[in-house]
């Protein structure tokens, strides 16, 4: 499964991504391949302007974003180029080591990638918002719940190690990053130990050139917009 | 990462699953746990029941079917258990060998997983069902074409080793079979290509005896029928 190189030869590898200030999906891979110091180029295709479709469709399948190219493998989705980037480089630890932690960490990074509806329709990421949402539906209080739930059961259960969810930087970090961003936008209240894991990921060098480009970016998508 | 065990020893595989007839979600790593030969023991919690969600948490963290143990280690959500399954089992070759086929796999597993909700939504999995749906909105379109598209590109990719998306069974066939069922079900039009596929996954003798469970059980859940 591995693929060897010479050693002074760098694989090509190019990450699309969309706009930065609206796409979760594409934070996720490019905050694991940051965070794991692995080389790529980002290609941004920004989401719903003309012809993005057309030119997304030249790298991803689905036409959607993130999608991964690796020489001349391509993989998209998000989590799968996230299990990807696991069989390329088996030395980065994208996962915890130990079984049971490998299968609690994947296990909620799927939980993650297939649910959390009310999270992901009542607060869109978006790097420029702050405010205090305040119409907490149900659903949405029992998505936040769960959320901090399995944040606090990861820290409570690794509080030495590191300060993310597994002790070292993971796949589950990446994963709930864009939850972090939104929770932080939204004023969504949290306990003390979500708040110090939130601090810990809104501290990394990496999210913050990512929140800061996205900032800047032009492109305003009012179906992404949450009134205030 | 391999779990290993004394020869004669078979390790404890337990899956739970919700009820045959409507939880898609339980039968695809249920299929790939069936179709590879792992030994596993199932626990059906039938859901929605009273104390159903009680039951499903001394296995579950998220509450939710399906999960699975293996010794001690509990993993949870669809596609995390079968990548899981992956890890326990790598001489079963869960996913397709090469490179590339299997970067395809995931990306189209990963797909699945987190997209295709006017599918999910409208056409309920419902192993009792058959009738025709007529009523296609263009969303229900949208993803329906873009199935077949999958099927159709994998199946003309890989003619001649084997039946199924990769040629042999893989994940990707587990992750798509209640697509097939729903198809089936709801008497989706599709072309001779992704109907000889259907025929390859209905064909299957393990589809069968879940569809034959399914069909036996007693409950009835009235917010997973659709109305003729």
């Amino acid at each position: 499964m591995r693929a060897l190189y010479p050693s002074e030869y760098i694989p090509l590898n190019q990450l699309i991504i969309g706009n930065k200030n609206y796409s979760s999906w594409s934070l996720r891979p490019w905050l694991l391949l940051r965070e794991l110091d692995i080389p790529f180029s980002e290609v941004k295709i920004p989401l719903y302007a003309e012809g993005s479709k057309e030119e997304l469709l030249q790298y991803s399948p689905s036409g959607k974003v993130p999608a991964f190219c690796h020489e001349s493998v391509t993989v998209w989705d998000s989590l799968a180029i996230c299990e990807f980037v696991v069989d390329l480089y088996p030395e980065k630890n994208c996962w915890p080591l130990q079984l049971k932690d490998k299968a609690y960490a994947r296990s909620i990074s799927n939980e993650m990638h297939s649910g959390f509806f009310a999270i992901r329709n009542s607060l869109p990421m978006n790097c420029r918002k702050k405010m205090v949402f305040k119409n907490i539906s149900e659903s949405l209080k029992s998505d936040i719940d769960r959320v901090c739930e399995i944040w606090r059961i990861c820290r409570e259960k690794h509080p030495e190690s590191g300060p993310f969810l597994f002790g070292d930087f993971s796949i589950a970090d990446a994963m709930y990053a864009p939850i972090v961003l939104r929770f932080n936008s939204y004023g969504i209240p949290v306990g003390d130990t979500e708040n110090d894991y939130m601090n810990t990921i809104l501290s990394l060098s990496s999210l913050k050139e990512w929140v800061a480009e996205g900032i800047a970016e032009k492109e305003f998508l009012a179906d992404c917009e949450l009134e205030a």
